[in-house]
Order: C-alpha cells, then structure tokens, then sequence
C-alpha cells in the first residue's frame, strides 16, 4: 500500500505527528510536497478538484480513492491499518483521545508566537504573544504535562509507552512534544521537564525505535526552525 | 443503553454539540453535572477514580465501562451506535474529519474573548481580544464558513446536509456553530451569514428535525450566556 502525503515541505508543523506515524510503519508514502509539482498538487485538492473528502487545510494523506485530512483524523485511520493503536474499542478511544488532547496543546503552542492572527507576522503581535507565552510556561505546559504523566503512569503494562506494551500513534506524538517543548523553551522546559520523568523516559524510548531513529538521522526529518509550530523566541523563553 | 454524560452544568459550552447529538439519537442519558452531587462526580473522574480512560477535561461521556473524553471523540462513538454518521469507511472519515474542523472553530471563538489565558478575567485581556476579534470576523469566519458551504455544495445527494440524504453528527455540530455565532456577533453575522444560503437553510433544517425542536424548547437546552464558549460582548461584534 503506497501513500501521497501532503503538507508544507519546509517545516515539521502539524505534519510532522502524520511523518512519524508513517515512518514507525514502514509504510511506503510520498511527500508529496517535497517533489518537483508537489506544491501544485496540494493546492488542487485543497481547491476542490478530487472526488474526495474535502480537505480545509494540509496536512492530508491520499489513499488510494480516500483523502483523509486532519493529524488525529489520519493517525485513526493508520493506527487501525498498522497496528499502531489497540484494535478493541476501549484502547481505540482512548488512543483517540489521547491525540485530541494533543491536537488541543499544539494548537496552544502555535498561539504563543500567534496568539492575534496567524495572517499577521510575529513581530505585529509580540506584546499579546509575551503575554500569552507567560501563561502557557507557568499554567498551561504543566498542566498538560501533568496530564500526560499521570496517563503513562496509569498504564499498568509499566511499558513505559502510554497504552500497553508496544508503542501507540500517541506515543509518537508525546515524543514530538517534548522535542518541540526543548526546542521552543529550553530555559523553561530545564526547570519544568524534571517533574515529568515519565514523559523523558518516554521521549528516549521512542527516539530509540529503530524505524525512529532512522528517520531522525535521514533527511526527511526537516530540522526544527522560525516558521513551523515549535518556534524558539529567546524572548518568549521565560 | 443508558449514558452519563458529564460536562458544567450552566453553559452549553462544547458539551453542547454532544447533547445535540444524544438528543437527535433519542438516547437515554442523564446530565450528570446538572443532578445533585453531580460536580463531586465529575471532578472524581476528572481525578482518576476509576478504571477506564483519564480525562483531560469536561466533556466526557460513560457508556457502561469505557469513558470517553473529547467532543470529536464522543460523535466518533454515538455516530457509529446510533446512526448519526455513514457506515461505511469513506464516510465515516469524512464526518469526522468535519468534526475536527469545527473542533478549530470552536477553538479560536473562545479565544476571541480569552486570547491570552483561559485562568483570567475577560476585562483583563480585554485590548487583546478586540484585536482577535477583529481578525476573527474580518477572515477567519468566512474562511471556516466558505469551506463548510462548499462542503455541503459538495453533496451530490442536494439534501441540504453535508453528508448524505440524512442528518449526521456534523450537520447538528454546523447548527450550533451558526447559532452561537449569530447570538455572540448578531452584527456581524448579518453582515456575513447572507453568503452563506448552504448553511442558513441547514440550520433550519436541523432546528425543525422533531427531536432537536423538542430539545430546543426544553428545559434541558440552556440559553446562551457569557460564560460558554459563545459571548455576547456588544464591543467585539465588529
């Protein structure tokens, strides 16, 4: 089974939890933006000119006659083809749902350096986005973080993932939120990341899955920088 | 199949679009929250006094054993039981994926009244949401309202719905959507909402289904306010 993948080629942003999703499979899928003509492509369905589901925005996966938009949206539907959620309706829910909370806290990310408009550049919105990145260190980043701990510490597998013994699409996501969170805050995440040592540990284990390792070394994994969600801003580091 | 479902018992909120949807459903549920020792309840779930899937937060609905968190979440689940959704793969992507859309929406119109945090006062964040706002209605709604209008032109079945010749869980969540807006930005939607026929007359076709008018003149629908996720602050109605 070949996949088209489509997202903007020059960042890791929300495509990037679909990308590690995809690589943990072995699954065999063209991103499609980062190819010669790719650009336009993206444009065409996004404009409509498919018979399928219409996408609102990248990132999108094309399988086969399904266009499928939306990160948690796409993680259910590859999480039920490679194994990459529990198959019983329990551990799908709240494989789901654990991606929704993401979804949620990646959105709030995105605002700190956009908390006015995402039309207008960051430097047209640096009071409100001081502000705004203030309340996301102290309040928000913890308590998210506090979430997620306590969801790994409920596993009773003790695997160290957050579902059972093997590694989950929500695993995959957690462990783009803590590289994210360094990357963006590391002033910050140096005094808040000691308090979630399950969220660290976990950090390690999935880097260290072989397909994800080798994904990390490869050139597919475009270097975090200034134009995707987890943007560094000394100023914004508190 | 009785349900709980749990969520502030003095707004609609985001719980609103799972009451809609139990309601369409004719489901058996209790509002737990609005019941005596009903908040006790919530919060000990929200604790992790019990055995199933941890919330992260309000709403969430108890189905027997599984507790499932996340208003997308939630429609994923009741479309499949009660025929809210398309049975088939395609479809069932592509409501959800509308789903996850609205998800967005409803996002940014909470944070046109709470750009900077969610922990303080309205009056205290009061410039930065009049600059949201502004942007908010100048182009993201018709942005979000342009995509859910072509998407409804989309269905060759000409129902009226998005989906198919029968109501799903997405039409009652657009519903919702055009009601709030039209309560919070009365000014503004009168503006707006004329370019967008699809879904004025969706929302009438959704008001007059038999068991949402029921709803709607009940008791059990709380009347919009300003602490829900749809304010009326006549200074943000641009």
């Amino acid at each position: 089974m070949s996949y088209e993948f489509y997202y903007w080629p020059g960042i890791q942003g929300r495509g990037e939890f679909v990308r590690l999703a995809l690589e943990l499979a072995g699954a065999d899928y063209i991103d499609v933006a980062r190819c010669d003509g790719g650009m336009a492509a993206m444009q065409a369905i996004v404009d409509g000119d498919h018979a399928g589901a219409l996408p609102y925005a990248p990132p999108f996966l094309k399988s086969e006659d399904l266009v499928i938009a939306h990160v948690a949206n796409i993680l259910l539907f590859l999480g039920d083809r490679h194994d990459l959620a529990p198959k019983n309706e329990a551990g799908r829910l709240w494989a789901h749902q654990l991606q929704l909370t993401v979804t949620d806290f990646v959105s709030e990310v995105h605002d700190t350096h956009h908390p006015i408009a995402n039309v207008l550049y960051y430097e047209d919105q640096k009071d409100e986005a001081a502000r705004k990145a203030e309340n996301f260190l102290d309040i928000r980043v913890p308590k998210y973080l506090s979430y997620f701990e306590r969801a790994v510490a409920r596993n009773q597998t003790n695997s160290g993932y957050v579902i059972g013994s093997a590694p989950t699409y929500p695993d995959l996501s957690l462990f783009q939120l803590m590289a994210g969170l360094r990357y963006a805050f590391p002033n910050a995440m140096a005094r808040i990341e000691p308090d979630f040592p399950r969220l660290s540990a976990m950090h390690d284990l999935v880097a260290a899955l072989p397909h994800v390792a080798a994904y990390l070394e490869s050139d597919r994994r475009i270097p975090f920088n200034e134009h995707g969600v987890f943007r560094h801003y000394p100023e914004l580091d508190g």
